[in-house]
């Protein structure tokens, strides 16, 4: 046992080294990377992954987790539930042969650019047979890494969110269908009455970096363990708990925009920074999933950030930075364009109300592949189907259709649902904490603290030695009930479109 | 022969791969990188050194260069003077005792720390059992390290700056003594007459940047290969050609600073960005050794930023950028401004007349403690002594004297000559270039172009893949010749004080 502990300990040691230098290598080519420099990076991160891959597959390491897998009723809990989740790579590299894991790798080597040109021309036949590829690949993984009490779906779900499952999901799902459907009908034919002018002013770039540096002092996100900074597309990326980073866009005709990716970074940076800094030095640090993760940012970002409390507290603020832009404008009627709901095409563009829906959508294509019920010459159809039914659009081409996503291109088939579960927790935490501590006062208090303390305890600090089912009924009490969001998101909005 | 060929490239491969990761990370710890986060990242840092030298002292690997080495005739030149270099740190590996290496490791870890205390406190006292362990080691290392053709200080001084001896030192410096010591003399017991209250100025700290991008322009330092930032201390960085990172410092009120940092190292940059992008992939990118590095730097930095012409040209836009400032000012009381000479106890604030001085100091000292003529215990009298000698000045306390520098705490000697040999060479190329091109019209004509392309074909081109020495032979004609900088200078001076 002795034994095995110090290879797996020495192992991870190296591998997170290596990850590290993928952080902060990743950092640099998304903020400031000079444009010339990607052929000769790209060959050196290769090299970089080639080491990790070696470290990674070697008998020894294996050997160990296999060893400590079998003894995990005799580790402590954390190492033990570490354990489980990194025997998930080792049976992949136990199951899965070798030459079609390289030929699946090549195939992702290019599969982005294909589907690139694809989007960018709207031809869903650019992107089809290797969509057929990815997917076939998919279906032999799944059989491979199938276990009596692990099959189909549930493998590829089970690896973004761990113990959750099929089931899990068309409950999930069939609850929205039945409720969120319908409502998003009721509330897209209301047309809501306010002065919306304000919503394409100009916005000058420097104030939005202003606002969002305030922003940032509202949500507590510490800076001596933090950076904020830009790129193309807002996101997040930690290396340890001490320093955690995000990035946020800005647009002049639309600074709701940053204003709003800016509380969603930080949600997953707030999360990031209050894990456990014991956990920094394992493999248990990080969130505890994708679907966790998620649920945190949409927590900051829709519940807190797009409520009326938190604007009672900080508009006045928000209309010092724009006095001619927003100072004739309400707090109510900044509160109703904050939040208003429209169908619409583009998953990354819908409003807090239907974004859920957009990825049902997915869900119900994703399982239907995977399971041969439609082939992926079938899958524009499909599509096109559900969006009419569950979103009542008529889709135009495949660009605001099936090729609106990278996801599928990269491999990534049972990620989407973590996107909606994680609104759907979010809510769930935030019936909890209401019961727990006075979340009004503290919105009004001028800063986050209280929720982020709240959050930590019950939450953050945990980091990945939990499953998320575990944290969330630890958290709420309850197991997973989807009820919580359907209930938040109805009563939210009936309110403001009067219903 | 190909099973070491391919055993070398591999291992390169891989080493490269994490110098590439900890340029990157380095650059990130400089310039944005959250102050919490640095006892992490130093672990990582560490486990990532303990890669690259397990690859590096690897049995397979030092047989490989052994071998190659050995066949070295039938290498093409590139290849051949490739594995002469990494030859040094193999005969490290297998000469120097694994136990006294380790100890050595050590004490490198913590000796910068007592130093800046000593420095902090002004107590050379603190310093000196360090001083005199490294010492110690340096002296067996030369020891272990020494053959037939290599001996005392000329085993460090080659590891810095490939191919000069002692002699080619003592004779350079002999010129420096009995030319530019009373040359100095003679200079800075006049006194320039003009108005110099600009000097002393506040000038804001954006229009600083934007003028620095002006001179990037200027330049030609080329953005899409290439990043400027800002750093505490100036420096440096490259990964290879296509990706190569200067830093500036702003500080209000000395704006000349500010000027010639920027470009010192976009001369730095400038070298790096033009070395052949067929050596990326090789042990041969980068510049071809630290003197002729600091050439590069230098001679942009002063040879030409600090030249009358270049201002002719520049003055101008910076009187735009300052109006207030220096709208009043003439270009004559500008020019006298940026070229004072003054004897004083910082080497880093030295004007470039009275530099080397400085350097000549130092490498006196070196050589004495490295050939047992004085101990430690006299280090700090014999610095004294020299300053007085020297530059005519009489030290307070060891804060502006030996103290000063962090080098020797960082276990580098044999460095600092490299320093003046690269203002040395920079006259010597200078000499030639002016031979070969019309220098003056170049700097007339707005940008530096027509500069770059001549030392990119007579020595940035060819990387390290030549010696420091035959590039200086095969660029000026002739061997290294200091009585060029000697001239350089005097006449310079003369011109300025009116000599």
């Amino acid at each position: 046992m002795e034994k095995f502990l110090q290879i797996y300990n020495d192992t991870n040691r190296k591998l997170k080294s290596i990850n590290f230098a993928f952080a902060v290598i990743g950092w640099d080519s998304q903020t400031e990377a000079p444009k010339e420099c990607f052929d000769y990076r790209s060959k050196q991160l290769g090299t970089l992954s080639e080491m990790s891959y070696v470290l990674q597959t070697s008998k020894e390491y294996v050997e160990a987790i296999n060893h400590l897998y079998l003894e995990r009723e005799n580790l402590d809990k954390v190492l033990s539930h570490e354990i489980e989740r990194m025997k998930k790579g080792v049976d992949q590299i136990q199951k899965v042969p070798m030459d079609e894991y390289v030929k699946y790798c090549q195939l992702m080597g290019k599969s982005e650019a294909i589907y690139f040109e694809a989007k960018q021309t709207g031809d869903y036949e650019i992107f089809k047979p290797l969509l057929g590829e990815i997917v076939d690949f998919k279906k032999k993984y799944i059989k491979w890494l199938s276990t009596p009490s692990k099959k189909g779906y549930n493998v590829v779900l089970d690896e973004y969110e761990e113990g959750f499952t099929t089931d899990d999901c068309d409950k999930f799902f069939a609850v929205l269908k039945e409720k969120i459907v319908p409502f998003v009908k009721t509330v897209t034919k209301k047309k809501l009455k306010f002065n919306q002018k304000w919503l394409t002013k100009s916005y000058p770039i420097d104030k939005q970096k202003e606002f969002t540096n305030y922003i940032s002092q509202v949500m507590c996100f510490d800076l001596s363990r933090g950076v904020i900074k830009e790129s193309e597309h807002p996101f997040t990326t930690n290396t340890h708990s001490k320093d955690v980073r995000v990035t946020n866009h800005y647009y002049e005709n639309n600074f709701i925009s940053a204003i709003f990716s800016a509380i969603h970074e930080m949600g997953h940076g707030t999360y990031e920074q209050q894990i456990d800094e014991k956990l920094d030095d394992t493999m248990s640090g990080g969130g505890a999933s994708f679907g966790m993760h998620e649920s945190q940012s949409r927590f900051y970002e829709n519940i807190i950030g797009r409520s009326y409390e938190f604007w009672q507290t900080h508009y006045e603020k928000l209309q010092e930075y724009y006095p001619k832009q927003l100072g004739k404008v309400s707090l109510d009627d900044f509160y109703k364009g904050i939040n208003l709901a429209k169908r619409s095409f583009i998953r990354t563009d819908a409003d807090e109300l239907t974004y859920s829906l957009h990825i049902m959508l997915r869900y119900d294509i994703e399982k239907k592949m995977l399971s041969n019920k439609i082939s992926v010459d079938n899958v524009p159809a499909e599509w096109n189907k559900l969006v009419k039914k569950y979103l009542g659009l008529t889709v135009k081409d495949d660009k605001e259709g099936v090729l609106q996503d990278v996801h599928w291109a990269g491999g990534s088939f049972g990620y989407f649902p973590t996107y909606a579960l994680g609104s759907a927790y979010a809510a769930q935490i935030y019936h909890k904490m209401c019961q727990e501590i006075d979340v009004k006062q503290i919105l009004a208090s001028g800063n986050l603290k209280g929720i982020n303390e709240w959050l930590k305890e019950k939450i953050h600090k945990y980091g990945s030695t939990l499953s998320p089912k575990q944290i969330l009924l630890n958290a709420t009490g309850e197991e997973f009930n989807p009820q919580y969001y359907v209930d938040y998101l109805i009563e939210k909005y009936s309110k403001i479109y009067e219903i």
